[in-house]
């Protein structure tokens, strides 16, 4: 450990149903502010832990990264177990460890992935409302794989883009360029069981982006829109060209790449 | 249907955790009022549906069961969608059915089954952590089933009903004799996978009877209390003889039978 102390890098798994999100919001619960609590009650150190990205209200993750600078020595499998006792059981750090100085969960990240679930059946149990969209009408599943295929490589996503007030406050990234531009690997609907699943990974995601993609396949889905027509929303480069926003509780953050 | 309408049967699963309890109260949210509330949206008649027995707040259902008397002529797969339309997603109703007109769904049943789950490893995920008491110490099975089965039979439970100021209270049944002998017919831990789980069948339960069991066997479970002490507590019939209370997340409402 040098003076500056040691870089850490956290790997979360939170239910996101009782948060406002991720980003520290005052007199809110956000998973930000849990964790730089439970921080100070540990270590007496106030940080402000740096996720991969803001995960909106209800989201949730598998994976989340975050990434703080900490004086204090303390052994990684003991950092890790403190921050579970202190923490609410709807947050856990599933890995605790020592990263290069140089690294930062959000700047460091090449890849991301996360999945949107969608319960197809009549009956969603109660026990999988809060983490998933319960949704029973008929759904053209090919010509919604189709719609997802479109989105991959790079494109301009300002129509899949919250409409935010403050432009930065668009970008999961505020202090990147204020470009729309993202390069989707892989985009793609699977249905596992009862769950009908998108995946979808990318260099970076905008604010409300997943949700927008989802929100619009499905309006591809019950053949209210064209698969062909993902393509011409692209070009379109305003948030109005595409669908509605998904619910929050389908979507989890599964992957951080560095 | 004759003038006084239908008896209804209504199997329900709930998610306990955002709700005080089953039986209504005001201005709280429980099982009771929700159920209440939609019956009246959908057929404009104001009644209490009436359990099988009071679940305490936090504590969840997978097949509770609910009765009433209904005026108005609905087919009963109707009631049933109309209802799961109209209640929150944390409480479905799995199947709405005519009974005969004596039927009442806690008088005439003749036995109900609980669970109670523990998670029994290192990371308890934050989606089970409202579903599962997560406890990572030693326990010793051997001894906690032998304690376990001393329940078998017909006992009288004083020593393990809550110390509630109104005798009433301490009955799942307030129309009863205030009685605290039950029969239990299957007292049973198993290991599934990481979940370690209390199965236990009875005629009947008193208020906390279940989560005062699970507290004392663990009690046994870690050594603090000898196996053969069971015997001894339930002779004792004083709520002080026995163990803690268990945390209501734990506990679920598996089955009831007529």
């Amino acid at each position: 450990m040098d003076e500056k102390g040691e870089n850490w890098k956290l790997t979360l798994a939170y239910d996101g149903t009782d948060f406002h999100g991720w980003q520290v919001q005052p007199n809110q619960p956000t998973i930000q502010g849990e964790l730089s609590d439970a921080i100070y009650r540990i270590v007496g150190e106030r940080v402000l832990p740096q996720g991969s990205g803001r995960t909106d209200a209800g989201v949730h993750a598998l994976a989340q990264v975050a990434s703080c600078l900490l004086a204090a020595p303390i052994p990684p499998a003991n950092l890790q177990r403190a921050l579970n006792r202190s923490l609410p059981a709807s947050i856990r750090v599933l890995a605790a460890e020592i990263a290069p100085i140089g690294f930062h969960a959000r700047h460091s990240a090449t890849s991301k992935t996360y999945e949107y679930r969608i319960f197809r059946d009549d009956l969603c149990s109660p026990f999988l409302a809060r983490y998933a969209y319960a949704l029973n009408w008929p759904l053209d599943l090919e010509a919604m794989t189709l719609a997802a295929a479109q989105v991959i490589g790079e494109h301009d996503f300002s129509s899949f883009a919250a409409n935010d007030p403050d432009r930065n406050v668009r970008d999961e990234n505020p202090n990147s360029q204020p470009s729309f531009v993202r390069t989707i690997h892989n985009s793609s609907w699977d249905m596992e069981g009862n769950l009908l699943i998108y995946r979808v990974t990318g260099s970076g995601f905008l604010h409300h982006m997943v949700r927008n993609l989802v929100g619009t396949f499905l309006d591809v889905g019950r053949g209210n829109l064209a698969a062909a027509a993902i393509a011409e929303i692209l070009a379109a480069k305003t948030r109005s060209a595409a669908g509605s926003t998904a619910p929050a509780r389908g979507l989890f953050l599964v992957d951080v790449r560095y």
